[in-house]
Parts: structure tokens; C-alpha cells; sequence
């Protein structure tokens, strides 16, 4: 572990683990769920709202930020920190996932990828040395190694390939890196949906050593059921001690099970993006804002939510606000998922801690089968 | 004045006026400037935000509420208050001036005005009558009589025809209204840039009675120097003991001319607006923050300024958020602007207090002299 950074596993409960994990800039309760601030920015929240919803942590899009405003100039503006006003931690990606799927004419070989920016048409080349030193220009608490999520889906020679060209990058990402006191460099397990792959990348990054390890190449199409069977032998095949991330998960029966099966952490665009097209999550499950049978219902999204869009608005506001296309409409309903998606984490921590996670799922898939609020 | 409305001046300074307007809804002190919640929202700010900007008063726009969501509908989930979470209180317009702005194949005549919706083409008739039945189903706590804003430029016939009809249907809104306890009506004073129309039109409005007093179809494109000339003549002609309110204005200057020639109320979309465009008022003018210049700035946007804006990011990362679009680019800079606005007011308000208002404005106009900050 690097310097300052200390994972704590204080229960577990089956597989599910409860943990602390100890960074320079605050402590990261786990299972965490890290909101997503791609451009600086967690979109249609202010930082202060982002904490107030029980967020310990952020992820930034090392892609979006080394392009727009750029890495140097975050770095001599003072970090990524300053610059968004967020004190606490931030992990960043490496850049190499939001290349592949936004990236034009992008070119993968065994140095990195080059390609030219979505934004101006500008060529660069990410490598894992690069990747390294523009995660460090932002000041990035958990810097991510440079790897090719395998695209789904792959068969296994080339799921193989991939996966041995991402643990060569892994080996060049940490010797990039070096030695950061204060800082954490975590490692990405590749395999697609092959044990035997999984288990070797597994090896190769352990024989490495990270502060933490990911499970990557996940979430890409594979459905649900594929990504549980991989999550019931994947996790384990992962240091004990170092904390877990599984990378851009997910649904909120996508988190739970994935607790069940180990994750520690997780980070997604969905309660974010969703808030900005009418879709709320609730307990009760999906709601969309924008169907008008909510026109005239004076009850709130959910009765039982304590964020403001629940505690201050009707449904008809939220649908009025939403139709209108009002920035209220994305900032209430932003706020409740990101709300949502936290008391969900903490829920099942304090499950874990007192050894009721069945419980508690039992309870979670109750209240989801029961629906959406009866009709007024 | 109407039952539990009351208008106490406070103090003199000059021509202008410190107050308090006393209404069931809560305190307004005077001069007060009203952030406008055109759709039931002041875009981009959640209504906790706006009120701790100083705001005593919302505007909110009849013509927009009874297109969408309807006020019908609004008074069925419990009046506009309620709907959009403010609890102070709301002042809405009669409709007139957005329908001749906004609405489609408008048509006018003594009953009042046909148009097309200009959201779904749909047909309806705006009338003395009708205007006051829908801010009474929106629940308003200041009602503004139906008029029509003389267009500018008027020839005198025109504009005096125009103020007749204006003065025809202030008298049937005066009707139509009632004996409302605990909301109040405002007459509108029109006739152009006329002296002797202005005098007509305040006299017919007295003859009525109103609760307040509006200097309307000012702000129309005849510019500050002309406005400041019917303002020099136009507030005396209204009864000295309530409030005078000009309608749709406006830049901070504005304001304080205004304030010097004895207006108590304001209102204009211009700070919002302003802050979705990236421009910001300051007290050393106007910065737009889509300057390339403000890309590597690391100082504030007002190092003197306690808004979240100023206090939280600099020029680079206001900059930056403007240049990506995000939406915390609208939230921050219209709240820079709403606190820059009601911290304005606050002063010129202090300043009648303490009868230094030529001192205070000798100050203001010295600070924007100096223009913005120096390079760095």
C-alpha cells in the first residue's frame, strides 16, 4: 500500500466485505460508490450537494480533462482538487477506455494509442507513461493503470492478446508511476468472460503489486447474468487486503449483487446522466419523470427519500420542470439518484456490519417487485 | 391598500425611498429587486439559493404558467407557492407583455387579446378579466393589472390611445379582482415618453385605486437616457405612499437611477440570462467569462464577492465549465449575479438609511470606472 493509504476490512458478511480506506484527503467508507465529475465537474451539482449526498470520493475522466482545459494548465492552476472545489478524494481513470469509445481515428499498438481528439480534431498519443504523468498533473489521489478494456465481445485469442498487452501496460504503469508517497496506483484485471484469463491477469498484477486492484472490461454488453458469473470467481482471485473496484457499475441491482459477490467500489454515469433525461431510481425502482401520468400527482417521487427533490416537489413539478426542459429538472433529480445511490451503499454496509446483507437484499428485491407508487 | 398589505417608508434620501412592504407572505424591504421564476423556477437556482441571495420576492410569468403546466392545474396541486417550493412571496405579471412578445398570430382588441400558443399552437383569449381569474389560481400575492406595453418607438396618438385602453382595462381588472384580503393589486402607468400621457394615466390609475403603483413600457429600446427622463417625472406623479415598481428592468445602473428618482421594485431576467451566457456583473462591471483571457486566471471572479461562485473556483474553472457547456457554469454565474443584484440593493437601501446615497452611488460608478481586475 502506498504511504498514507491503509485499507481496513472491519466485517464481512459471506463474501461482502465492509471496509475503510484511509487516504491523505479523508476516509472512503466501502462498499463506496464514486459519482462521476468528468469534466471537473459532477454534472448539475454543486460539489457541496455531491458531499452532502454521503459521496467520499469522486472519479475525473483523465480523457476529457487532458484535452479540455488540459492537464498542464489544471496542474499549474494547483490540481484538479482546487480547481473543482472538491477537498476529498478523487480516483481518476487512465484515459484509455474514453479513447477507444470517443476518441476518432484511433490507432492501438504496443507503445499506446494515438488518436485525435473528439473535441478539435488534435492528435495525441496516451501511453501508460503518459497516462501516469497526466493523472499526477492532476493531482489525482488514485491513479488508475493504463490498460485496453476488451471490447465485447472477444474471443479468446483475442481476449487473451488483449489481456497480455494491458499486464505489459500494467508493468509499465508502475514503474511510470514509481514512488508517490500520498498517492495509490491501482491495477486492472482483463480476461473478458474467461476464467482462465482472469485468473492469469489476476497473477500478473499481484506479481506487479497494487495499492488496490479493478476489475475491468466488465459492463460492456455483457448483460447482468454474464457479469455475476465472472464476479463469482473474479474478486477472489484478488489480494484479500486491497480494495476492489469494479468499473463502471451500474444498476442498482447491478451494486448489490456485486457487494454480494466482494466489490468494494464501484463508479457510473448512470444516476447522473439518467437525472438529466427524467429517470429517477428509487427504492420502488425506475421512475421517468417525463410520462404524463405524472402531470397532475401531488405526492413526491418517494415518500421515504429525505433529498430535496423528494422532500420539496411534487411529481407534476418534477414532470413540469422536466417537459419544460428546465436546469432544475436535471439538478433535482441529479441530486435524488446521487442521494439514492449513496443511501444504498450505506445500507448495505450497515447490513454487512451487522451481518443481515441477505436480509437486506431480500428486502431490496421486495420493495422493487412491489413497483412504482399506486396510482393517485 | 389591501387587508394585511402594508407599505411603510422607512426613510428619505433625495427622491428615494427605503421601505417595507408588509404582506402575509413575509417582509419586502425596499428598493428590492425580484429574480424572475419565469416557468415556476429562476433557472438554474434552486429556491433555498435564491433566498439566500437576499431575495424577499419572486416574479413569476402568468403567460408562460397557463400555457404549461396550466393554472388550472396549479391551483388543483395548491397554488404556485407550494408547486415550486417558495413559501415568500410572488408577484406575477397580467400576461400582456409576454403574449405581444412570445405568442403567435396575436390579435388585440378592447376585449383584450387572441393568440396561438407559441409551445403548442393552441388558441386562447387573455383578458382583463381572465388575467386576474389566472394569477388568482396561481395564488400570486401581487397581481398586475392587464395592459398593453406600448410598443416604442409611439407616436403620440398611438401612444395615447394605447394608455386609454391600458387605463379601460385597468378598470375592469380592478373589477374583476375585487375584494381580495391578503393579495394586492398593482395598476400599470403607461403613456410612452409623453409627460402629459404619463400624467393622464397616473391620474385615471388614482381615480381607481391600487395597492401599488407600475412605471410600464419603459425598457423597450428607448435607452437609459430617455428612461432616466420619464423617471425624473413619472414616480411623483403616483401616490406618494406606495410602491412604485418598474417593470422589466434592469442593468445595475439602471437600478440605481432608478432608485434615485424614487422607485421601490425591479425586475429582469438580465442577471439570469446573463449567467447562462457566461457574462457576470460585478462591481467593476461586466466580465464574460468566455473570454479566452480568463483560461489560465487563477484569482476569483470578485475577490470581494461572498457568493459561492467567487468563493469557491476561479476564472479558469468558470472559464473552463462556460467552454464545456456544463451546467454548473448557469448555477454558479446566476448565482454570482442574483448576489451580486440583491447585495446592491442592500447597499443603495443602507445608504437612504444613512442619507449617503450620493456618496454610494459617487462610489459605484468610480469602482466600474476602474473597470476589471488587472492582468495577472
Amino acid at each position: 500500500m502506498a504511504q498514507d493509504f491503509e485499507f481496513e476490512r472491519i466485517a464481512q458478511d459471506g463474501r461482502a466485505r465492509l471496509g475503510v480506506l484511509r487516504t491523505p484527503r479523508g476516509e472512503i467508507q466501502t462498499p463506496a460508490f464514486m459519482p462521476v465529475g468528468t469534466a471537473a465537474t459532477v454534472k448539475a451539482m454543486l460539489p457541496g450537494s455531491v458531499r452532502e449526498t454521503g459521496a467520499d470520493i469522486l472519479l475525473g475522466n483523465t480523457y476529457h480533462l487532458m484535452l479540455r482545459p488540459g492537464a498542464e494548465r489544471i496542474e499549474r492552476l494547483g490540481g484538479l482538487h482546487g480547481f473543482m472545489n472538491w477537498d476529498r478524494p478523487i480516483l481518476t481513470d487512465s484515459g484509455g477506455f474514453q479513447v477507444m469509445s470517443l476518441a476518432q481515428l484511433r490507432k492501438l499498438d504496443e507503445q499506446g494509442v494515438r488518436f485525435k481528439s473528439h473535441i478539435d480534431g488534435s492528435d495525441w498519443l496516451l501511453t501508460p507513461e503518459s497516462s501516469m504523468e497526466i493523472q499526477r498533473q492532476l493531482g489525482s489521489d488514485i491513479v488508475m493503470a493504463f490498460d485496453e478494456c476488451t471490447p465485447h465481445p472477444a474471443d479468446e485469442t483475442t481476449a487473451e492478446e488483449s489481456m497480455r498487452l494491458s499486464m505489459r501496460w500494467a508493468q509499465r504503469s508502475r514503474d511510470a508511476f514509481g514512488d508517490r508517497p500520498g498517492y495509490a496506483l491501482f491495477g486492472i484485471q482483463q480476461g473478458s468472460l474467461y476464467q482462465d484469463l482472469r485468473g492469469e491477469s489476476a497473477a500478473e498484477l499481484r506479481k506487479i503489486g497494487f495499492d488496490g486492484y479493478a476489475i475491468g472490461g466488465l459492463a460492456v454488453g455483457e448483460g447482468q447474468e454474464a457479469m455475476f458469473d465472472v464476479l463469482d470467481y473474479a474478486p477472489d482471485m484478488l489480494p484479500e487486503d486491497k480494495p476492489r473496484y469494479l468499473m463502471g457499475v451500474g444498476k442498482p441491482d447491478d451494486l448489490v449483487g456485486a457487494v454480494q459477490r466482494g466489490v468494494d467500489m464501484f463508479d457510473c454515469v448512470l444516476p447522473t446522466r439518467s437525472g438529466r433525461t427524467g429517470q429517477a431510481f428509487t427504492r420502488r425502482g425506475v421512475v421517468n419523470l417525463k410520462n404524463a401520468r405524472h402531470a397532475n400527482d401531488p405526492r413526491p417521487l418517494d415518500p421515504d427519500c429525505a433529498c430535496p427533490a423528494c422532500q420539496g416537489y411534487s411529481r407534476a413539478y418534477l414532470h413540469h420542470v422536466f417537459k419544460s426542459q428546465e436546469i432544475i429538472s436535471a439538478m433535482l433529480l441529479t441530486w435524488h439518484n446521487l442521494h439514492y445511490y449513496q443511501e444504498l451503499m450505506a445500507g448495505m454496509r450497515a447490513a454487512i456490519a451487522s451481518g443481515t446483507l441477505d436480509e437486506f437484499v431480500a428486502a431490496f428485491h421486495a420493495q422493487r417487485a412491489e413497483g412504482d407508487l399506486e396510482p393517485v
